[in-house]
């Protein structure tokens, strides 16, 4: 038997995390490590990882709405999205007014988010959110509040367990894993 | 009842914290890791943290005065003060001198400076302050001589810890944490 | 006696390294820790690491073929390939059939072949090359299927690991440590 | 009493750091953490420490000659030297005639040379130095033949370890943490 993030977790989050459909990531802290890297000209780098990638790019093949959503205005992060094909928001000032708006545009209930985030400006959506994940370094304040916190940090992996426990817990592991005709 | 930073630190450091109206940051090694990144044309970068900048954010809201202070001459720190909208001093050879003129600027004693500092070019200072604190990774002829230490390394939210400390010890988490109305 | 890696592998994966002619590396995760930088302009950068390097130029020193994988289309890996004189492939949908076509163009079988990678796009290969290894990042679903993992994590020595095993397998660390006459 | 370095090691590392006047550090996985930052142009960066260009400043302080020996052509490393004002030999091929040549020009014995390297490039010129230091970091090859390995690793602070231990052997820790008149 291959490895299952349902193990992971507990009954209830297995619940909440059947009943996703749309899957929203905040950015600094959680698809990265936190670091802004800024160079002599002001530019401003991040640093994504390539098992998030490909964690989110299943979680588009299997139907899921995928978002990224930061408070801050960064063309790294829109680039990011670009490469993996995500709807980015950037400069979001009320994140869960937006996530609001993308549930009505879609015709889910918030029951139906998982949001997934690490610091006070997440603090709204984590608390509406149908399930709630905080990456391993999150704020204190963040991670007694959420349903489920992941055992990697962000930028490390943190997404990709979501993604693969949404993916398992919707039954999507063994098309995954299926070995090809020779 | 929410994780308090207050239960972290001895009473001593509390009624310091409890004091202080202007925070002073080192920035190579306290705001970053201490990472330098060169290019192949010179440039200098370096990695400021999303959560150090979230708390910074914080202190000045509630009328800290916030300023970081390196004896680099650093474009990216003058940048990442620009990001955040908080005074830089840079290229500062003796930063006791600074701090003083800024105490008396703004009509404050030593006593409600703290300073946060990792290395010997801030010892004056960390000998001065009234609460003076290291990050994890300070080096060790400073780490020995401050009142307090945090849990995380520069860069990595050693700041955080700090603003985190100032403004539960001077009564603000309360309403950081209140929930907005629906 | 110097370390030996012989060491710290069973003797079947040292029977399986004796055998290997071809060693073929996926590129993020496995030569780099996985980060994917993005600036404002959306450039790429990753990091290689230089103890890899000195590990793939030993590999060609003594006859290895040595080339580098990637689903990406990644510069970055391209311009560290030439900086290395390896060949690198991009862009490559379909890693198996590469390397079986890189088999036949040497007159190789995969027996031959070792294959080093990290996550789902390798699966294919690291189930049928000779030698398949994982270095300590893998995710677990890589993890559980391949012969041996690296105590190092990619971009952080985990290739230098294999580079020391094959050589030491086939018999030239003498060679490499070896007094220069005075 | 102040921490002293001089308690990390064995007294006759210390009767080695006693006699140094030379100092001479590998770059890439010594006074980097041996990353090799590609970008899609194939520009080259690399991250030095903060706290190991202190340390390098105080050596050159108190008279110690100060090197960077690189086998890489590293426009990288020429900058952080020109930052510290160090002498930087990049693309340096035999690490060992350049020390000898070192030697000969100061009128110096190799006894009076500490060398600080983690891999094989290094191998010679650390069979040779009258104190050999290795990062936490380095290669199990070259940490079991040299006098001494830092607790901390390449990038992290070795180079300081090594700077603070010269600058104690050698009695300059009193002036260094001189209160200054008020």
């Amino acid at each position: 038997m291959p490895y299952s993030p349902l193990d992971l977790v507990t009954p209830e989050v297995r619940a909440r995390a059947a009943r996703v459909r749309l899957v929203c990531f905040d950015v600094d802290g959680t698809l990265t490590d936190g670091r802004l890297y800024f160079d002599t000209a002001g530019n401003e780098a991040k640093a994504f990882h390539v098992q998030d990638g490909q964690g989110l790019n299943l979680l588009r093949r299997f139907g899921f709405g995928v978002h990224m959503i930061t408070a801050r205005a960064s063309k790294a992060a829109e680039k990011r999205g670009a490469d993996l094909g995500i709807e980015v928001h950037i400069g979001i000032k009320d994140k869960l007014a937006l996530v609001r708006a993308l549930c009505e545009e879609h015709g889910l209930a918030l029951e139906q988010v998982a949001f997934v985030g690490d610091d006070l400006p997440d603090l709204d959506c984590l608390r509406a959110a149908g399930l709630s994940v905080a990456p391993a370094n999150a704020h204190p304040w963040i991670a007694e509040i959420v349903h489920w916190r992941t055992l990697a940090r962000g930028g490390k992996g943190a997404a990709r367990e979501v993604c693969d426990l949404l993916l398992a817990a919707q039954g999507h592991v063994e098309e995954i894993l299926r070995k090809r005709a020779p």
